[in-house]
Formats: C-alpha cells, structure tokens, sequence
C-alpha cells in the first residue's frame, strides 16, 4: 500500500472513525483503523468497537493498492503535528512509514486480516432522508435524558419517528423526560408508513458530534429489523437497533396545569449553581418555593450548611413548595435557546414540564422528589 | 463576628491564603481559612499546612469583632458565584452566615481555638527587600529545574543569593540545573554580607502565583536560621528554610564548549514535539545529530515505531550525536523568552548548555543520556 493524502482530510476522516475504536479492550486490533485503498483516488478508513462501527472515505492519490491497520490514537497525534499539507504513507511489512516535508514516522501496525468483518450492506427497502439541521438538534434537546448507556436497556434509546412532516424524538431515564418535535422538509417517508426507531443514545451523541466535522446537507438512514446504517456526507455509521416496546411517553405528559409560572433562564442558571453549593452530594436536591411572583430555592447540605436565593419571576398561583433534582433542571436550562422558560406545575408531587417559551415543540418534563420533613 | 466586606477583595484573600490549606487531612480545621477581625476596618485570614503558612488582609467594615475557621474551597466557591459587590458574615455559635442581595448561606465552621497557632514574628535584623518583577521571573526561570517537593531534600530547593545589585537563583534535580542572574536595584542588602538561602520550591511556585494577585512592587524577606517571612503586599508567607549546604554548581558548569550551534525556539518546540510521539515513556529519550547546519532528531518507541525530523540550525562544527530526555529541553524552551538558542556543546556525554541569545545571564544546563548500540 503507498498513497499520498492531504494531511487536514486525512486527520479529519481518523477523528471521525476513531469514535469507535476500543482503547484498552482484549483485541488490540480494535484499537487500530482500518485503511483500505478503493481504486485509484481514494482510501477508506473503518473503525469498530462490535456495537458501533464507523467508516469514511478520503480523497489520496493511490500508488499502490493495499489494505493494513495502524493505531487510531498515534496516527491522530503524528497527523495533528505534521506541518505540510501532503502526506505519503507506505507500507512495508509490518511498518507503515509516514513522511511529510522533513518529519518522518514508522509506525507498526496490524495486518488487515485481524480485523473483524462489518457487515454494512443493508437493503435500501426501509430508508429515509432527513435534513441535517434540525435532526441534529433534535438529537441535542433530547439525548442528555436517556438512561445511561447500557446494551439492550430501552431507556438508554432514543425514541425516533419521523411522519410526513414532522421528526418527534424522546428520550426518558425514568425521572425525566424530554420530547422534541421539529419540522423537516421532504423527508422521504411513505405517507401510510411512519419510519420508526429506538437509537442508542451514544450513537446519536456520536452522530452529533461528526455531523459538525462534515458539511452534508442531508442524513440517509437505512434500516432493517435490528440495525441501521446512517449515511451522513461520506461517512457510514452501522450499529444495532434497540429492539422492543418504548414507553408511552406522551401519555405521561400532562395536558393541563393549574398552575405557571414564567422565569428567566439566565438568572435561574446563576440561583441554582449558587444554591448548588450547598446541597446534599447524594441526592442534589433543591427546593423550589413559589409564590407571589417570587421563586424561593433552599439547598441543604448535612455537613457543610445551607443556602437560599430569591429570582423574581411570573407567578400569581397559589403558592407551592416542589423538590428537584437540580442537575437535571440545569442540564435543560444550558440546552434551552429561549431566554424565557415556562413552568408548568400542579401538586409538589406531579409531573412538572419545562418548555422554553420560544419553542413550545420542546418538553421537558422532571418528577419532583418527595421533600421530608 | 460581625463585617461587610467587597466581595472580590475577600474572594481575593481566601484565594491568596487557601493555597496553604489542606484539603483531606487528618486534621479537618487545616482545609478551614482562620478569618479574624482586626480593629475596627480589617480582617486578618490565615491558613497552614505546618510547612507553608499564610496570611493576609483585607479591608472589612467591622461590626462585632471575633474569630472563626470556615472551609477554604466552599467558601471561595460562594464568594465566586455571588453577584453583589458587598458581602455580610455574621457568626451565629458554629454557623457563619453569609448573604449578598438575595442570596443567603449558613455555612457550618470550626471554632479558631482548634486552629494551630502560627509564628509569624520574627527578628528585622537579617532581612532585604527585593524588586518583585525581576525577583519572580528568576523564580519562574528556575523552580521547575528542582527536585519534587520533599521536606528537607536539599535539591528540592532553589539557591538565592543577593549580592548587592545581583540576585542569583539556581536549582537542579541531578539531571538538569538552570541558573539565572538578574540585575536588581536597590535591594537592601549590606555589601559585606550577602543573603543567601535555599527556599522550598514550592514555596517560590506559590509565591509566584500570589505575585499575580498582588501589585507590590518590592517583596521583603526577614530570615532566620530556619526560617523566612517573605512579606508581598498585605500577604505575609511563613515557611521553613531548607538547611545544608547546596551544590557547588557554578563549578559544574564549563566555560569553554568546542562546539556551538544556535537553534530556532519556535522550530524546535514543534520538532520536538512530533518526534516525541514515539518515544520509549519510560525514559523520554530524543536523539539530537548535529552536522553541516542540520539538527536531525530522532525517537524510538519499541511497541510503537520510530520517529525523525530534521531542522535547520547554525552548526558548523564536527558531527556530534547525544542523547537527552527530551522533556527537560521541551520545559526550558518553554520558559525562555528568545527566539535564538545557543547549544553549548562537548561530547555526547558531557554537560551540554543551552542559552537564550539575549538572555545569556539564564542558562540551563543538561546531562545527556548514553545511547545504546
């Protein structure tokens, strides 16, 4: 194998795989990518950890043919470094020997045939496209409230369907739940066959950040019972489907609320980190007391004290004293865009949704925790 | 106890005296700052780890006098996330209460009786006072060249002699020295009796922060045989002094080099840096050949690979090949301020030197390393 690649595509298309590779597991091949020459002007580039696996092709100019594996994590660090824009890698043995300008490296790799065999051919029968932009929002407003990553925990899935007109994604761990609903353009979905599916949350994490490495205008996603493959720009993603019954999500959305009360985002952020200070580290609880146009917080910390602070709001209820988890109250309140948050209550035990004023289609909805005492 | 005080100025102080607490000791007190009024307009914060000591002032508008310890990092934590300029503590048996506009803490405390009691006074009679700008650029050129910190270890220290108008500073761990000479005016020193002492390294790494919170232009030292008060601004730091006799090291440094090369600074960070990506971890070494105006440095890592790079230099002398740990050469090229480095050299196994060109009162000396084969 012998090419010559442009240094910044070549890093690029490594930092895109390399989200898939195993660092420290049990086959060090899986630490390694995959560079394989296709025909005469280009290389692809594959990386798998088993659960997820990511390919990418990059423009080279191909002296000879070839197919090898070498490190993700060096080959990362050699190419961030070098300092011209033409890189020739070539391979002899077990060595892949990089030169650039006066920097030359010889890295030993893996043969290719270590590297285990991804299936990524999928029928094109059950596909859609969807426009880059507000899936990759979507992904944003939501994917933070899955249950942590586990394989086959529904939770830790992205509920995804797409209708016509509209992508509604969810996402819940149980204690809170967030639901988005975007317009999308043109999404190729048959009218009578709503495209549906539970994402792991990591891939939908991972799909966020390398849609900001490429420009592509539009996501292609192909999917058979247990496995999609997302097509964004040049680069494939295949992992497998969470398969089974999400919850009913919308069920559990209240659709009335006796009481409202409107605050601004930024002064809530600064009142909560302040309030944080002082809470209990198990629980992170923080009481929320409204009334009268005002918002109370208190926050208790057995060992090292308390806190309160006091945010003028809009709240003309009855008053109403209602516990939270505050991580999860801040963790909406940095991905929410509007300035003016709405919040929705009715008893100190029920289901209190979140929604940003100017982006009424984003729920977020948080289970208070039972005050004692 | 009772006081107002401007937020900024008390986060400032607490800042300034937290780098001598000790955060998971035995003794918890040790992680608290001692607040204590003074007079009718300060307050005085002390904190100790029994080797390093300090404290300072603050202006505070006093309205019950008293004495209390509260955690160091909580309370910076709170003072940091404030949003008023003034701040009111008061003490309520073991609970400080501290509150700024609508923000309110308890803040739960230890009483001052368990704080240790710090020796701050000590004889004027061997003292100097010192410019702070040369004074703490000396430091900065010198302190990383020392030992790890360890109570009593000589070479954990750095030298300083002021002689008159010079101050001299040199440290080394056995491996490395850096020595640096820098002129001061008007430090106070009797002509027939030079100060000299060897002050803890890390004493000097946090004296050099505190000088960034600080505007004091002199810095004034009282010592003892054991001991120094180093006074900057409102600040006074309390630490041991390191006893023994220091290495000769003026004597370790030759004076004549057959061979001379001088070097690009901003080249050679990044040369050394690729090449460094594939080096043995365990001993860092670089493999610097120097021939005909050519600096070709080069790595090996018996699991990785190999790496090369080569530079253009001035060098004109004799091919020469030597070896060093390349992260002692990364850490003076770092601190120095010149473009142009002269490399004093012998053979592959003496001392080499490196100067900055327009610093040539601050050289840095370093030992090679045998290569093998």
């Amino acid at each position: 194998m012998k090419f010559v690649a442009n240094k910044d595509e070549f890093l690029n298309g490594i930092r895109i795989v390399e989200r898939a590779t195993v660092v420290k597991g049990l086959q060090p091949v899986l630490a390694n990518v995959l560079i394989e020459t296709v025909g005469e002007n280009q290389i692809k580039l594959f990386a798998t950890d088993f659960d997820l696996s990511i390919n990418t092709t990059i423009n080279a100019t191909i002296e000879e043919e070839g197919r090898f594996t070498l490190p993700a994590k060096k080959l990362g660090e050699i190419l961030s470094r070098l300092n011209d824009e033409l890189i020739k890698l070539e391979l002899n043995g077990t060595t892949a020997t990089i030169t650039c300008k006066n920097s030359k490296f010889d890295i030993i790799g893996i043969s290719a045939n270590e590297f285990p065999k991804i299936e990524e051919n999928i029928s094109e029968d059950d596909s859609m496209e969807i426009e880059t932009q507000p899936f990759i929002k979507a992904i944003r407003q939501v994917v933070s409230a899955a249950a942590g990553y586990e394989t086959n925990n529904l939770l830790s899935g992205v509920f995804s369907q797409v209708n016509e007109n509209i992508l509604e994604m969810a996402a819940t761990d149980g204690n809170r739940l967030a639901r988005v609903r975007e317009a999308v353009t043109n999404a190729s979905v048959r009218e009578d066959h709503p495209f549906e599916m539970i994402i792991p949350s990591r891939v939908l994490s991972e799909l966020s950040k390398i849609a900001t490495l490429t420009e592509a205008e539009n996501i292609k996603i192909c999917k058979e019972r247990k496995k999609i493959v997302i097509t964004i720009d040049k680069t494939k993603i295949i992992t497998s489907l969470i398969y089974g019954q999400f919850p009913k999500y919308n069920q559990l959305i209240p659709q009335t609320f006796p009481k409202e009360a409107v605050i601004n985002k930024t002064n809530m952020i600064s009142a909560l980190e302040r309030v944080a200070v002082m809470v209990n580290e198990k629980n992170s609880i923080v009481k929320f007391e409204f009334a009268d146009n005002t918002l109370k917080l208190s926050g208790d910390s057995p060992d090292a004290g308390n806190s309160q602070d006091e945010l003028d709001i809009q709240y003309t209820a009855e008053p109403l004293a209602i516990a939270f988890n505050y991580k999860f109250i801040l963790e909406f309140l940095k991905i929410a865009e509007a300035e003016e948050i709405k919040i929705q209550l009715n008893s100190p035990l029920s289901a209190t949704v979140f929604v940003p004023c100017s982006e009424e289609d984003y729920i977020y909805l948080v289970m208070p925790v039972q005050l004692r005492g």
